[in-house]
């Protein structure tokens, strides 16, 4: 192929790739967090990247022109999942007949919204859910919430707020001045009430938006007081409070919502969220089923875990084995064999190239020890290991290996 | 919502949803599959499910048209990855400067193929890759195979066949005399030959095709005999043979193919296949860079290995706390918060329904044990653990609990 049709490598606007490093610790992320997803009950639930469009429509309200969406090859109108919770209300009234109730599941999976890309907003992201379908009891928000939460310090972080409100609190408000509302965080409440006179939003509701803003005379109401006693009782390490503004963007919340924040990282946002939504199943079903769900923003809390230096610690490549000599290569390939067997991620140097630059290239994958076995070594049983970072050389029988690298 | 306006909860031909018990296997496996990859030195890259179409197109030969393409909002031609190989070609291209070459990295991940679906062939599968990027060494080769066949090992299987080629046999043979010799495990030797008479394919081809069928005097090229060779000591517990006619479907293979079937279960075909692919990560450089990589098909192998009953078992949820009485809830949430601090998966149940109610709904997802706790055990610190499948009952004393449970 000639230089002229070569195709520049380049990745699509709000698209990103994650490294080897970033990867991994990513990944040592998502398993902490499925961790403790199971040892609250939940199990995991896999569903399709793309759906019927029908399927996803009406259910986001204003952002529904994010979702991507296209004609398949049958000529079949197809989406792009946005969130996890559609699917699953899809699958709940699918298989309403084989599930015990209440259903509890997980999922840790990307989803797909158009949005114009900002820091710590991307156009593919990953959610982490949870969600129990099936059951009204306010220990069921409680603990969705809850697991969320230990989820989140089971990352190291112990300094975070719920912010929780109930959207019956916001019922009498027409929709812009909820949308409007919903920002006041981010605007000041000056903003607010100027935007709501733009958009012809009555007196009567801009006082009421005010009244909610700073909380004066705002009473919980009883069920949500309920759930957060119940929230109580889970000993979470970060503060829960009762805030009227919360409105959460999404069209299908009906009662409890929550997001959380980190006191100390504020720009990030909401780095969990969710909330209970009676009516999403209904839409596809004649079975009404309340759910409730929470949903951990696991990409923009890794940015923030790592400012706040928390970024998930992962074994890497543990040694590498130097080829000195390609006449050795059985010998080598017997040393990986054994260290893997012993669980020790191993890297083998697949040339027999310059030892200098064998070093280099451990040094520049921070793999900590390099294995030297020449045939001095393997006639006495003993190998050289290099420490990558200090140069400092020692000297190990080869049977002790394994232990020895398990303890460094 | 009225009824008129529901929408039916159903999912697009070739994609399916993994309930719960199903999914929690496959992500033992994949887990299984992850150790194995680090261990043999290998780590996590992630790239975008979407990238450029121009980026995928004219690297699948006849296949391309399977490719899932649309315009995105901004007009961008965009495709669904249809492999994790071309977005890694695109990745180490874009990066060459800042990774230690080789490159080594693996990724499990979903691919969309709008192909006709079939038994254990749907349009959104999983695949588990591993790579080698940057060197023509034949250890390279053999090791990712080896590597991938560990892989398949940790499932517990240990028969299983490699066939193994290289690509430069077929090298005098015309694109459409390779896509039907590709084909003669599947439709026969005659069946083949009639098909490539049909298809206009030269007499001299015909009869070369035939010798490599029948293999008699086809002689073993000298890299793939180093790199069987090498293989060989990696003391692999599946057999490795030398096929001629193995092809591999994709336009980019340069050098060694292979492919992996179950001699007990021919009928899910290749379950892990791969092989050398020198020229691909040009078609994004001006540096000329050789790679080699594996990729197991883990849905095909899942179906497989359920038939061989070697499905993954996992820990699921292992005991259900019962719900006497709301006013003991505080008793309840603090009891399960010890079990999940030591590990155990547990699952509160919501409300103090009848517990018939609750035993059933224990007994449906397979919970093992279920707690019973009252005033009286509360009081007396020793709760009732009744086994839901034979219905026994026992004494334990709650500071023992989570102890006898790790031990059941």
């Amino acid at each position: 192929m000639d230089k002229a049709t070569k195709i520049e490598p380049r990745l699509l606007k709000g698209f990103r790739d994650y490294g080897l490093q970033e990867q991994a610790s990513r990944q040592t992320m998502f398993s902490k967090i499925q961790t403790v997803f199971e040892q609250f009950g939940f199990l995991p639930l896999s569903t399709p990247v793309l759906e019927y469009k029908e399927i996803l429509m009406g259910k986001y309200g204003d952002d529904e022109k994010l979702v991507y969406s296209f004609k398949d090859n049958g000529d079949r109108d197809v989406a792009m999942r946005y969130d996890l919770t559609v699917p699953l209300a899809r699958y709940v009234a699918q298989n309403l007949g084989s599930l015990p109730l209440p259903f509890k599941r997980y999922q840790i999976a990307p989803v797909w919204r158009a949005d114009n890309p900002q820091k710590g907003r991307l156009r593919e992201f990953y959610q982490c859910d949870v969600d129990v379908i099936g059951t009204e009891s306010e220990l069921s928000d409680a603990e969705t919430i809850a697991c969320c939460a230990k989820a989140i310090e089971s990352l190291g972080v112990t300094n975070y707020k719920i912010r929780i409100s109930d959207r019956a609190i916001l019922s009498t408000l027409s929709r812009d001045a909820v949308r409007i509302l919903d920002k006041v965080d981010k605007i000041g409440v000056e903003a607010m009430a100027k935007e709501m006179v733009d958009r012809g939003v009555s007196d009567t509701e801009i006082t009421m938006a005010k009244k909610l803003v700073s909380g004066d005379g705002v009473a919980m109401p009883e069920r949500l007081a309920k759930v957060v006693e119940n929230l109580k009782q889970f000993n979470l390490k970060g503060q829960v409070e009762f805030d009227a503004t919360i409105a959460r963007g999404l069209d299908y919340y009906s009662g409890t919502v929550f997001e959380t924040v980190l006191p100390e990282k504020p720009e990030y946002g909401s780095i969990c969220s969710g909330g209970r939504y009676d009516g999403l199943v209904d839409q596809f079903s004649n079975q009404s089923l309340s759910a409730v769900g929470g949903s951990i923003g696991v990409d923009r809390l890794l940015d923030a875990l790592q400012e706040l230096g928390l970024v998930p610690q992962t074994n890497g490549i543990q040694v590498l084995i130097l080829n000195l000599s390609s006449d050795l290569q059985s010998k080598y390939i017997e040393l990986a064999d054994q260290l893997r067997s012993a669980g020790i991620n191993t890297e083998l140097f697949y040339e027999a190239t310059k030892l200098d630059k064998q070093f280099k290239y451990g040094e520049r994958k921070n793999i900590p020890w390099a294995v030297v076995m020449g045939e001095e070594e393997i006639a006495s049983e003993k190998v050289k290991l290099k420490n990558l970072a200090t140069r400092e050389q020692t000297e190990v029988d080869i049977g002790e290996l394994s232990n020895f690298l398990k303890k460094s």
